[in-house]
């Protein structure tokens, strides 16, 4: 009993798994993202239900969960705004559901994903957990009193748009001075790129990486320097750590969870980004030398983590039917 | 069936009542604070409990909630921390619960006041609610799915000490930047006395209304001063409501809520505070335009909301019992 | 040859003295400033001219300088704006003048102060220096290239009104976030009195030297405690330090002074300000490693310097006469 | 009498001419600037005694002088530091000089452009004024008292990097919350990058403009959209404006000049950048109620400014000579 399916659409690719209540992931499927660009909603759809229909010939599947970015309406139906897609008001359940018979639900791609880390990953031994998805943005979950918190709107947990700098760096949002814009990949790319291009001292390997093109340094590339311990790259994801690590006593004032999950391409540099996160926490923690302090721990499921998490939150019932 | 008692612990007074089960307050008692210097635990814990026997024996009482300010733990029993009364893992509960046959718990009072808004006040019709009482600081109160939400060590809805401003004004909490030096009686009072020592354009009436005492300004001062249309005083509560919209928009990414209630002494202002909160909220919260938008109400509790709400909160049976 | 009076008007008491032209100090005379609200300026004037007749009839006195807070215009004839003394446009040379044989001109007391250090002081060997009275507030005087430098319109080098904090805290002056806000004794008494109010961690020395009363507080038990190795009083001057050194590294990029000379009454903390305020200029100032850094040092004119500066300045012919 | 060569030593080219004293071009050259990675100083050095030599061949040249980006030392010699090529401490006056017969000087090239504003152009009937050069960051230079003021080491008027945001973004420089770093090309280039990527609200036009690929979005493109009349860019362009005008006056509290010249290539978007310029301005500037008001006016030098100043601060005689 209880085998369900898990998808999680990304930006290049949609990969989708069939998963057990153990949490194992039984069989996998992916395809590429049709082109986000223009009214293709229809096409994105159809390549979702596709992966679908191919598992249910497979697998007795009782049920399908949908991990996307953006905001997903209470009804677990419709994505109300992406990002990354044109997709506004968006019915992607019907859209999916149309000759599917099973149950479809819609969920944000990091609220999957921190059910998934909550169920079988870094929280499995909590109640109340935040995940962090650091990767070009900040993605995050939360689970309160064992329960995925969706808010009133199904909004809830879009962290990385705590306004942290008033009039700060503009973010996509159309706001500035987001969490996102400080604690994130963009912002170890947008240091690293000034640095290459106004020859920073100490920008020797950074500039090296790229060949002197700063427009071509990515996140991973930084990373890797820091792990190889290149000084300027290093001090960087600190720098990214330390924004985490502020940012996230802001949201342990509101939420007081007992386990911080940090997950997302960025979080590949373990401890370089984690020890002065924990550090910048526990110095901007209020009061916290009269309270128990949080955990900060990496993520476990790795790239799973959003089949996962949306194929367990289909086995369980929607609140709202 | 059903009568409860509520305790208001505050600075100056302890406010108690018999509360029954639609919120109503059938009977009071209240006593002085004794002077909360040195090691008088014992002693504010005997007035309370004076209080309690006495609506004890004039009624059958079930049990006993005490609203507080500070850190209560998760089993509502010790208050880990106090800012104002010398209190350190201070045990309440037990101290208080000496002689007395029911069952008492120990809350937080702003989530106490949270609770009555959410119960009998401002926030009845829905099921998702954060409280904000704008009094010198900023005390807050979550209600999430219809439960009080209190984090996973009790200290969550700490509100007024996420961080706004980078290397901002110093918090008595220790940290810098705090929103409740923002957003407070205590940011009115700050900048009314700044305007009135330094002569400021503009700031007659606020030096009239001190006698030109700049230390002798309060916060009932000012607002009484902005509701008479005095130019600087009404900018200083549209400031105070700017930083309430512009940290609400940042609490609200996180935890989406229906409706935030506004309280406490500098609520008093009316439309005058909230105006300008809610044109700040709308202007800074994340993708505004893709989702639905919550209401910011006036609370309707007034100062009965701590009883009123410690005492319904007694009536629920603990989670940890 | 060359005796002249200088004068420095301060908010209690008005000092004056005969000064030779080596800045040594002849005679002293001073009276208590006659109280600074309504429409006084009448009665100021003729303190300041009492003391000049004193000291005409002892000496022979060949002209008259006169220090001011405030704005004084290019004439250095008018108060255009005092801060504390209801001074707005206030022809105070005129007023002075009236029965006084001798040129009296009327300078900014922070650019007296600059010009005594420049000429007898700290900065007696460099042809560019810049000051900073670090009291209640910051005051400020320029000497480029060898000149005192008053602006377009007399009202140049206000340094502590430099923004060093979007929306910060409200300034006397009407705006924001001024940099005389963070790096001032008024900074260190705010945050010295927040400690004491809400019992912050470590604050016990500050709150026995108040008697608990926080509004009792003032910069100079501060100092006094830092100086005695208070750990939370030391963290405080610390403070006000680094924001000198960051506030002073924004300066530098737009003067590129040879000198800083720090005096005011923040200043008597010595090195526990400067050593903090140096390792924050370092740090901050921009492309430091390729280029020359200038010297931070202590004032040395003392109580003297408005005296001895404005005495030294009446001297020299103003450049608009 | 009085020919002198001024030469402006760009990114891409070199540009220069032969000037008289009242200003005019009386000829130019021009070669493209070699290669600037590598050690390349020789080549550049040679490129420029190529054009010097070139145009006293033609006429009778007094003296020459150089403009370049960097920091210049007080002799007029050596470039400290220049941020695009790789020179430090680089003798260029005396590579340049090798057989070329008459007084060669070298200056910062914001500074020779802000001296021929004050000579020939938009500030020649004031004595102080400040030029801000707005392109991919600021350059700035500074006319007192008329003369052009260096600073003690030689490297005034970096005005671009007085810091304006407390942990704000990084610099080139190595510093993070410069002032170029928000009101420049490069800001405005940053913030409709990260629309267009992020598909923000109203961000179609400048997503056409670029063909959807937000990194080959230029300065000149949002220019133009704004002044098609496109919201998202006039809006990019505003806030820029914003933070020149806030900037200004943190840096007039200092300065107080008559008249501020704003340059550049983002200057091209005129009252769309200079009417927030010029309210922001008048909304921060402290004590804007009791002071003249200096004058914001566009430059009138056009692309000849750092020719022009370069060439007649070389007929002026070095003060250190």
């Amino acid at each position: 009993m209880g085998l369900t399916v898990g998808v999680d659409v990304g930006g290049t690719k949609i990969a989708s798994g069939v998963v057990d209540q153990t949490g194992a992931v039984l069989a996998r499927e992916e395809v590429p993202t049709p082109d986000p660009v223009g009214d293709d909603a229809d096409e994105i759809a159809g390549a979702i239900a596709g992966l679908i229909r191919a598992h249910c010939a497979e697998h007795e599947v009782e049920a399908v969960g949908i991990g996307a970015a953006g905001f997903v309406d209470k009804e677990r139906a419709v994505v109300i705004f992406a990002p990354n897609i044109d997709w506004r008001d968006e019915p992607l359940r019907d859209r999916v559901k149309a000759g599917i018979d099973v149950p479809v639900v819609v969920e944000n791609d990091a609220n999957a994903a921190a059910w998934a880390e909550f169920q079988f990953g870094a929280g499995k031994d909590v109640n109340d957990l935040a995940l962090l998805t650091v990767g070009t943005g900040i993605g995050g979950g939360i689970v309160l009193d064992g329960e995925l918190y969706r808010g009133a709107f199904g909004v809830a947990a879009e962290v990385g748009h705590m306004r942290v700098v008033p009039q700060g760096v503009l973010c996509g949002c159309g706001s500035r001075g987001c969490w996102e814009q400080y604690a994130s990949g963009r912002a170890l790319v947008r240091d690293a790129r000034e640095m290459v291009q106004s020859r920073t001292k100490g920008s020797g390997a950074l500039a090296d990486a790229c060949g002197g093109e700063a427009e071509r340094l990515d996140g991973k590339m930084v990373t890797r320097l820091a792990r190889e311990g290149d000084d300027a790259a290093v001090a960087l994801v600190a720098e990214v750590g330390r924004w985490l690590g502020e940012g996230l006593a802001s949201l342990t004032a509101v939420l007081d969870p007992a386990v911080t999950v940090v997950g997302g391409g960025v979080s590949a540099a373990g401890d370089l980004l984690l020890d002065p996160m924990r550090a910048a926490f526990e110095a901007e923690l209020t009061a916290g030398a009269y309270r128990p302090i949080l955990q900060i721990r990496l993520a476990e499921m790795g790239n799973d983590a959003g089949i996962v998490g949306a194929a367990d939150l289909a086995r369980r019932r929607p609140r709202t039917a």
